[in-house]
């Protein structure tokens, strides 16, 4: 079915799989839609594949792809990240109204959308950032939508983006997160989460194969029923799946024979650009970047398995046990992962004036997204609950769930510190959590050093001021504020 | 005195006390030096104070600054990082001749520098980013000089450069680091080298507190006694000079009444932005920025300190052991620390395409400096032995090094996540040791993972090519890259 010119409520230029699936998503659920690619040939494929799943109109040129949407137009461009995001911008806007709405649905930098925003604005248009989440399957079948821009633009498109959204609970998992770039700044910060959640599955996966001494179907057992307590989620689920996977050619664990060197595609390094830009500690995302960078380093590492020493893994007594502090150790950092995020968010929204709702951005990702999971819910409550809180830990549904899981988890940093295994998540999520309640940490020689060194000064506990010791000098204190 | 117009042999704009004592510096060795600051009241201020200490020419406009200067034009500029610099090259510029040489002197990034140096390539003007470290008083008595730039202009500043450094062993502390932005970039990483060692620092000063229950003089004895062993440097030294400061007001230890909360100047910052983009793991440098920042959160530190639960330290028992395992613990992660660092030079060698001597690196900070040590001299013995290591944990002075170190290293961090004081940058260097030893680690999950939810592929350990499971059809693997 082929709809008439100007009769499309919604455009989608780019029709790789991403775009594609959004457009059937979009046109199966009644909305007549209107497509466009670069190259002409794969719009033709998609209409002989998926043309009659809607009302679609193929357009050929950009031209004819403008002339086939409703005002004002509602146009979503998905393509690759980048340059190819500022190309289509610059061919669609004279051929555009004021008005009209430009949707960048792709992994954009939160800072270019915000720079295209502006830019867009100035020639009349209107701009929105969304992030997409949930991959080809999530596009089709119902993402996790993050849509940022003018809620005016919004409006115009609430209803299209609600109405493909996973469900859950009966919400859309669809929300206007604020301004300019503040969808795509949460979608990285969700990118980043999820960095750290597969980093924390990893790692109590390399206990319990290195230290439980478990293969990969007794730990796919493991995965399967941690999914039914606290840790429910999808990337458990799919951690249990994966492990369990029979490898066609060897009769083994497809796990085993699958190169241990992770690649990225750089959200995860934005987020963690971004919280030192913002100084927020952010070890937990930062730590899963840079294991995924040693990962790499596979030839390094095979040399250095040679050289350097180190305990050799042993298989653990109380095997049972174990496996419960390791269960307890991946919740505990989750917790402290999830609320390093959330304090991250909280940061940007008042940096970027934003006013970011935290509360509802956990209720978007429930459904949809990679890291959707029951959990989200317990933080949504929390902010509904207790209102602007600094820190998730401060919540007493999180308070209680770490204080009763951290005698596990530092027995699991302990043993794997012992025999050897690298833990980075675990005790860096440890570390912060130590850190965050001591009242007074050991910064105040840091500042010592530095009045020393630089003259940087340093400040009192008992009386107002900057002051300065001459330490090379005469050793006496001045105050340097007056 | 001051000379003629045309005779100095180099100039300095900028008189705040970094840029007075620079040009103090060259002064006192003979050289005649132009003097101007954009407020000409503050060098007339200078030649009040200094004027009889060398040849100085006093420039109130950029026109007689210029004027006083021999040619080519030699002008250091000593301004404060970011717009600053481009003004002055801004005003600078039309004064100038082909040929002159503009050094900036100053923190700024690397990026800048490389854009500075192709803008002032353009208008027949050479720019040399040059990095200076030993703060005041390293600027006045000898500091260490990172030059980078054209190699002919640094040879026309060579001579009046090495002769104002730090000398060791009777070598300057000044060496040509590279083209256009690398001298600078060799800075940076100094610093961020220098916020990890001063973390490892503040590590072990907070365990010898809480854990061994010494006091801040008893402490003090410690980091003396420590700074004549392999730990010797001038943060070692002056660590046990601020823990031995006794305060005016209270008759106490200096040390326990400056306020816990570590500033920054953002360099650090840089450093670990720096080795995201390059996909280097810079744990150490990235906890220590990371931990000033949560040490900065002291309204939310205090709240959780009565909210969140954990053990309280207690004295420990055997405290000599743990005083000398602490020591281990510290050298062992400082091995770390410079190791990743080195290899984040190493890595941005590489990508900018700069052919850094690393072991010449290692030479200039050996005075001067703030991470000025005895340490540096095995660095640079291990480059001239080995040549282009990748990583010098593999260094076998290095690696026998933390091979005698470890079992002390990792009772320590047993022993703080036991009494729950956090150890970021030294537990977090451990899991890179322990990971960057390991032939396999779980990141071959990870990649089962992303295929999984993204379709991403993986390879496999036994065949060539790039793979996907159909996890959600049939379960059958394709190969995707034929």
């Amino acid at each position: 079915m082929t709809a008439s010119a100007g009769s499309s409520r919604i455009g989608v230029s780019g029709l790789a799989v991403m775009g594609a699936n959004l457009a059937r998503n979009i046109a199966r659920r009644g909305t007549p839609v209107a497509v466009h690619n670069r190259t002409a040939a794969r719009t033709k494929e998609f209409m002989q594949a998926y043309g009659d799943e809607g009302a679609f109109t193929p357009a050929e040129s950009l031209e004819d792809f403008v002339a086939a949407l409703e005002r004002p137009r509602r146009i979503i461009v998905m393509v690759k990240a980048g340059k190819p995001v500022d190309a289509v911008i610059e061919e669609l806007s004279p051929l555009l109204d004021e008005g009209d709405i430009i949707i960048d649905a792709g992994n954009s930098h939160f800072d270019d959308t915000k720079r295209r925003t502006a830019a867009c604005a100035e020639r009349g248009l209107r701009f929105m950032g969304v992030g997409v989440s949930g991959g080809e399957e999530g596009a089709l079948l119902g993402p996790s939508i993050m849509p940022g821009g003018d809620p005016a633009a919004y409006a115009e498109v609430e209803e299209i983006l609600t109405g493909i959204a996973a469900v859950v609970d009966g919400t859309p998992c669809c929300v206007h997160v604020g301004p300019d770039g503040a969808g795509h700044y949460v979608k990285m910060v969700h990118n980043g989460i999820e960095y750290a959640d597969i980093q924390l599955i990893a790692e109590a996966y390399d206990l319990l194969t290195h230290v439980a001494g478990l293969d990969a179907p007794a730990i796919a057992k493991i995965f399967e029923e941690w999914n039914s307590g606290d840790l429910e989620s999808f990337l458990i689920e799919i951690t249990a799946k994966v492990l369990a996977k029979t490898d066609e050619k060897t009769g083994g664990p497809l796990v085993d024979v699958i190169v241990d060197e992770a690649q990225q595609k750089g959200t995860g390094t934005w987020t963690a650009v971004d919280a030192l830009g913002l100084g927020v500690p952010l070890t937990g995302i930062t730590e899963a970047v840079f294991a995924r960078g040693l990962s790499a380093l596979s030839g390094e590492r095979r040399a250095a398995a040679k050289t350097l020493s180190g305990p050799n893994p042993s298989a653990a007594e109380n095997r049972e046990d174990l496996v419960d502090d390791i269960r307890q150790a991946l919740y505990a950092s989750k917790v402290v992962a999830y609320a390093q995020g959330f304090a991250q968010m909280r940061a940007a929204s008042v940096a970027n004036g934003w006013d970011l709702d935290l509360g509802a951005m956990a209720t978007i990702w429930r459904g949809g997204c990679i890291i959707r999971a029951q959990f989200l819910n317990r933080i949504t409550e929390a902010y509904a609950e207790h209102g602007d809180v600094e820190n998730l830990l401060m919540v007493p549904y999180f308070t209680e769930a770490v204080a009763n899981a951290q005698d596990a988890w530092r027995r699991v940093v302990i043993t794997a510190t012992e025999q050897g295994v690298p833990v980075p998540a675990f005790a860096s999520s440890l570390s912060y959590y130590d850190a965050y309640r001591r009242e007074r940490v050991p910064a105040n020689l840091i500042q010592g050093l530095r009045d020393f060194f630089g003259a940087h000064t340093y400040r009192r506990i008992d009386a107002e001021g900057s002051y300065h010791t001459r330490w090379s000098q005469d050793g006496t204190e001045v105050r340097t504020d007056v």
